[in-house]
């Protein structure tokens, strides 16, 4: 897993900047036999789309994605799956000022000093535009996952440090919901929180928490390969996150080992405080994470920072911000754990017992 | 990154079960003309070994470690480092009874439904043994490391839920400290606590901090190899621990963009809540990660599972046992980062600017 | 290196079938710097495309690039590099009478056995089309090698069993010549045999040679990475390809040891008999690597064969087929060469001496 | 594949030194439940010691293996299975005298330029002995090929220029007889030439045919991942080979289409030029191989060459010396095939069509 290129069997490989053609990606490993169209994959692309919503940036993009390979006749042939999703809505002059400024929070100053190159038109690769590649790939690995039974959700569970309101734990509509929130209330304070950092000028974070369910128990590769290892890696590899937990996550740690370990019975797990991975291999229960997702760093109240001479200077980022990465990060969550899961089902498929 | 394989160029490949012959690994990747010898390696492990106090296991081995191969005249040729540590205190006669149950809490069961075959002695490839492995590959890591500027450390900053005493908070002494505590006063009063939950048959987790230094701006790949995701992905890969923050983690979730972003100066950046990685490259600041370990699952109360026939059983787990993860994974966590940065060091070199 | 995936480092991914939309690719770890433009592309593809000659299919594309990411003012950025080229002329209906019969000679039925499903129209990711995607990336490789002063060059030496005409042996003008031939007159005779195999209803093979200079001493891996073995696969990936010889090749199989060894003096090596490559690590002399082309398998005599049934049938294949796989394999085989030497090059930057 | 890694799912890391401790490897990622135990492997790694025919060096090593992992109650577990060969005779003063010289056809030279620090002992990592661990991997894998019923076989086709006897072809005795070869008077003829070319100093190459029995229809990937380029990439990673063909090879170049193409019938194939491999695919035929083998370059007789310093020297290598590659090469070569053949079937798991 390096760069560009995420999976080892079931293999997406994104290109694309964000002022650039487009955005999209190759998918090397899908098995054949797989029902897959353009359709399936622009529902979830549209879940992503920046909405009408107060927390959305005015960028206005179509992000209709066209196959370009790997499909006949409605089903996968075990080819490549190409995809590519045209920019259209690109205004670079917007991000002209920005040119030679390191933006506080962003990937600028990092880009700058790996590359010595660097297409500062909106955050070239470093935008967050580039996760429309890996929830297009997501779409097409929930595809495999649904013929092996599994599913996989995302939902907000805190939102600029405000919990759902109590008694709504809804999992069922959150796909629906506004922020993918987890019931009407919360969805409706989000709203008004958002609104009123807006007009300070400034951004918000929240907690996003995934949820897959029919993994089948095994699933996961010893040592380095765990399947908790890879949720992970794979979360904190989306632009903004900064922690991922599993099951209790940091509350284990302040628990005692009786109160941790999940009882097993003839039917099954009594609890399921590990979330789902056992020593990093799926228990068969539900598989639990939470992210941390920190406040877009882009905010129009004035920073310090430098320019690429190293001279001091301020900026205040104008522009079409999102002022959270919530609500349009919780699709991307899911595409990347749904990309964790499909690559373990293939990687299991050459490890299991030889009969 | 997939089963016993870490990393892509400083690759580490490791083997070995609990009660076979031994352990080990291979490194394939490290330079040519990187200083090493058994003793650098030595060092390390003796710092993971089961020490005296009472959070360890009675379980004794020498963990003395033999190079096999890749050393010429004290220094790296650029083929294969191999390394071998016999197992010595083996006592297999004290699992046996646990070959037909499902420990609580362990990858038994998944690794029964995994491979459907197991080396049930001491929790075989399962048991945290195979870190032996992962401590003598990050000390070579370490090595090459070395040779960059860059220096890790790592340290306990909760136990058993319990902080640090007030103003406490050195790195310097952390390596020499019980638990690598960060000062006398928290390592006696953790002391205390293990007692006390050990005579209650029970056990505890805590969490730990590793922080890299040196670490030069640039370093991290975009996308999907970024610099946080391989350090989430290879700290979540050790057993026990259940959740990773980079600097701020789950705290900036709740944090305002304009609190949580680091302004720049002509002197640098004025803060590190980014812990050192923005858009997944290193900002050159220190890079600060956080990690929850859960309480071992190996308990001496009576618990509840199941047998490999499915029927309900009951399970106390005498034999030696650690009462924490905690002093002996410290040195774990820290070998996963070196091992991470080595990686991307190489990584880096292939990526840079031509010029 | 696995299905559609080339190289480790300097990665190309491809992409299409002959009858879909287009064909395509990703390079995900190109340095940053790399001037590069789409015109630069187009003229190696340009020498792959269909000519006029008598060898060539009538089927006509236009096979124009364009870049999709990567490239910002002219030079690499450091991110990956995507690529496409449309299909304009496809005439499906051309091939609709072969979509149940296995064609001698063709991958139909491996690909009918293995995937089960298959885009049959023209012979869909296992047509020689999919060899645009590597022309492309070996394009973007020579503009690497170009600023480490290596480049390559292929021509061909054998058409139909001729050898070319006594004194013929020039390298230099080869690249504009007809069949890439070493001569003129050795173009001349070539074309008149496949004149004649054509009226027949047959067609031809032949032998490459491919010359990359400039390589520097040390390039390629020890063990399983050897510089011949990297091109060997590379070389006999290309469809059409059933032998690869280095240097002397099987004529060394005859040699004495005393014969085939190159001496070394002070002004370097006295012969070439190794091809530049001995225990697999580049000698700095020229790497000369020769291959094998058997006849294409598309001819227009009738043949026997099965169905997907397993009835037997007869088959002539009409349509617009090349009698002879050259002059067209030549810059494919170039290109996997220029793959093969970018990949080694990024490579070596991580394994040489730590200073 | 790189440098000393081989193959993506059955993979083979391997490491040693011809005067260092030992030599060995490790396997990761052969499924559980393979039959395996030390004396498996101990046959094939006989097979390739050195004998007490006249071709074969006088250095006499037990090359006794040591399962040091992976395998519980004599079969595989699914976890890494490690092996390791201790070196026993080693003699290093005989390698002292070449310690600053480059000795011609020798992977010396290349490494000198690689790595700027070299075991020059024996030739250290270059040396033939590192092909212990590629027929201690190949043993596992042949094991694994066994329950799929697929078999490797390999033997001498020629030597010193010499074909066999008129008739003698038999496959089934090869593994008994002298050089592997197809007959005993072959062996005797061959037998004289050696000792003929060993009398006068020098030493002899050879050409070398694999058979792959039971290989399924469909194995191979496409495009980069051919079946016949992951046979020619291994194969061709064995020192002293220069040239691979599969099928008619060479020949191929010299056939019309309508002689080259092998017919398909009800019964199937009526011949196999294509040597089992069709687009890369296997059609399910047996699979040929042929492969050109160098004489080996220490040769009795006085040299030219250079020293560490640039300075013209004359070299005479005395030392325990084989006079050609044959036989020992042949259970090398044979073990690449097998590694291919694993790594292709457990490959296959995953691409083959989802029902």
């Amino acid at each position: 897993m390096s760069g560009n290129v995420f999976g080892e069997l079931f293999r997406l490989t994104t290109y694309g900047e964000s002022h650039g053609p487009g955005l999209g990606g190759v998918i090397d490993g899908c098995p054949a036999g797989v029902p897959l169209n353009e359709a399936m994959i622009q529902a979830d692309l549209d879940l992503r789309r920046p909405g009408k919503g107060p927390a959305s940036t005015a960028r206005q993009e179509a992000d209709a994605v066209r196959l370009l390979s790997g499909v006949f006749e409605g089903v996968t042939t075990g080819t490549p799956i190409a995809f590519h999703v045209a920019n259209q809505d690109q205004r670079s002059r917007d991000y002209s000022d920005i040119k030679d400024v390191f933006r506080p929070g962003h990937a600028d100053f990092g880009f700058h000093a790996k590359f010595g190159v660097r297409d500062y038109r909106g955050g070239g690769r470093s935008s967050g535009r580039e996760t429309v590649s890996r929830v297009a790939g997501g779409a097409v690995a929930a595809q495999l996952l649904a013929l092996e039974g599994i599913s996989v959700q995302a939902r907000t569970v805190e939102l600029g440090g405000l919990p759902p309101v109590a008694g709504e734990v809804d999992w069922d509509t959150t796909r629906e919901m506004p922020f993918f929130a987890p019931g009407p209330q919360t969805a409706e304070q989000w709203e008004q929180r958002i609104r009123d950092v807006k007009r300070q000028g400034d951004t918000l974070g929240g907690v996003v928490e995934i949820r897959a369910q029919g993994v089948p128990p095994g699933l996961g590769e010893p040592v380095f390969g765990k399947l908790d290892a890879r949720l992970a890696g794979a979360l904190m590899s989306v632009g903004a996150v900064k922690g991922v937990e599993i099951g209790e996550g940091f509350a284990a740690a302040r628990l005692l080992g009786s109160q941790n370990n999940d009882p097993m019975t003839s039917k099954g797990f009594a609890s399921n405080k590990s979330g789902g991975v056992l020593g990093g291999i799926a228990s068969g229960q539900d598989v639990l994470a939470r992210v941390a997702v920190k406040p877009i760093p882009s905010i129009a109240l004035e920073q310090r920072t430098v320019n690429s001479a190293g001279k001091e200077a301020t900026i205040r980022i104008g522009g079409r911000h999102d002022i959270s990465a919530i609500p349009r990060i919780v699709p991307v969550l899911r595409a990347m754990v749904s990309l964790v899961l499909a690559d373990l089902i293939l990687l299991d498929r050459r490890l299991a017992r030889q009969r």
